[in-house]
């Protein structure tokens, strides 16, 4: 993993300063809240791969930083108008820009962002780029409407949480590898070969963050069952809810869409789902489609930026916060 | 009159076949939204002025409609966004969206529009077009947020005022026909007139419809004085302000910041105002900007289209409601 530290770490340099120098050019009033949230850190994981799958498929250096800027601003964009819909008052750790800056300012400052970066992104003067990004603005978009619509419905099957998660968290991630591939001479089986590894990789990365969201807070930081407290229907969950005796479950399930549990019940719950094993099998079925990331991912030649893209499989299956 | 009339309603087939055409290619939990704002009705002004600039300046028939809708998605994106900004409950005597529908998917619908809007445009593989739409709807945002933070606020001069309507409105209106003229062979100066013509228009039309904020009511059809009542400080109240007393003047600047003027005191200063002439001052002023879309316009070649362009002037002018 060494490699992947070292890596992000020369990456993230010139990805701050392509952003710095495109926040610049937003007009003044909508620069606050979109230079709030995209100082507030965060790894700058999506333009990380669309620099290192560039690279390895062979893009010329030039655009890589520029499609970087534009898709972690399409991030930062998706993160203002989100915090909002959840009525967030933090975004890692610090004040959510909406509580500093009022909804109106966070939404507007939101939508200038996504003007930007798609117009970045057009003036490459590659139609599949600018398809790429609008297409993932939308899925992203669709995802958390789908997602705003499962909260409380304990109906939600395994395959409506697949195509939310999808949409929702992994098709920004494969936008952002898809991008760097398509920077390159590499053919249309090698875009897709990267477009599908950076969605599986998305969709491994939410397993485990649902996942996660039943550790102890000893590791984690914070309070286990957050998902349960929102309502939200995950695969530790379901996956623990299959195993229950119907009464017991239908139980269950009517508490959590009713909102019933109080925070000891909570904390109950989600440590019988972790230490009966939930969150291992959730794991266990992120890590098929790590797998089939890397299946993708060895279509690719052999390079540096390769292994470091293998790494950063290892790096989500292994998350423990 | 007749002629431009009649050109609207010719040109709403077509514009409207391709915004359908357009809303069945989002996704489909974003459609909703989106397909009430743009189904409550308008009267399509600004794909209208596209398609009469470009073909004023001989652009191919092909283009304009696609890039009509895509203009119209875009200002129907800042409408779903706009109400709940301005938390209004009615858009045009229609539900707002965001209470048929949650804050949640209108605000997601907006940025779905937003991201199929550029990208239809981006695809017709024109850089300048993007850049056009990108630059307008960063604007647009820009002057929603001097907008608010200009509420309730007593300092506010004719200059931050003109600024603000220029980016809110205006700058819209000026791509909208800069989008057609773009699309023809004409040289950068014609396509300078066809902005200024469309960023002046834009102009008068916002300083006549802050004119008739203060017509009676049994012209309008709606009480007088909401800007008042919401505390935004345009000409007619500026003009009448400076004609007061300096006490007079700010004893009512002060009862307006501070939001205590009853409905009677409203209607009463609307009266004061409207009566005084104070509305006709700003029609005046509006009709400057007017002369100046039509000089720009006077650089046109003649043709049927710059006919009815000049008469979007005087419908303008003349707007009684």
């Amino acid at each position: 993993m060494q490699e992947l530290k070292q890596s992000l770490g020369r990456e993230q340099a010139g990805i701050n300063s392509a952003i710095e120098r495109f926040l610049d050019e937003l007009p003044p009033n909508s620069q606050p809240p979109a230079r709030h949230v995209l100082a507030a850190g965060g790894k700058r994981l999506r333009p990380f791969l669309t620099c290192q799958t560039g690279r390895a498929l062979g893009a010329p250096e030039d655009k890589l930083h520029t499609l970087g800027a534009a898709i972690e601003m399409l991030h930062a964009a998706t993160l203002l108008h989100d915090d909002i819909l959840d009525n967030s008052e933090l975004r890692r750790g610090k004040p959510a820009a909406h509580t500093l800056f009022g909804q109106a300012q966070a939404i507007l400052s939101g939508d200038a962002l996504l003007a930007k970066s798609m117009f970045i992104v057009s003036r490459l003067g590659d139609t599949r780029l600018t398809n790429c990004i609008s297409e993932a603005v939308m899925r992203t978009a669709e995802g958390q409407i789908r997602e705003s619509a499962q909260i409380r419905n304990s109906t939600v099957s395994y395959n409506d949480y697949l195509e939310t998660i999808r949409d929702k968290t992994a098709w920004m991630l494969r936008a952002s590898c898809e991008l760097g591939a398509l920077c390159s001479e590499a053919g249309p089986e090698m875009v897709e070969a990267a477009a599908n590894y950076g969605m599986e990789l998305g969709i491994a990365f939410q397993m485990v963050d649902d996942a996660l969201d039943f550790s102890p807070s000893s590791l984690t930081g914070k309070p286990r069952g957050g998902d349960i407290r929102e309502g939200k229907i995950t695969p530790p969950l379901s996956l623990f809810l299959a195993d229950q005796p119907p009464q017991e479950a239908d139980r269950l399930k009517k508490a959590i869409v009713d909102d019933l549990l109080d925070a000891e019940a909570v904390e109950k719950l989600s440590e019988a789902i972790h230490d009966g094993g939930y969150t291992r099998k959730t794991r266990e079925m992120a890590e098929a489609h790590l797998k089939a990331a890397a299946d993708s991912l060895a279509l690719f030649p052999p390079s540096s930026e390769r292994i470091v893209l293998e790494q950063v499989l290892w790096y989500i299956q292994n998350r423990e916060h």
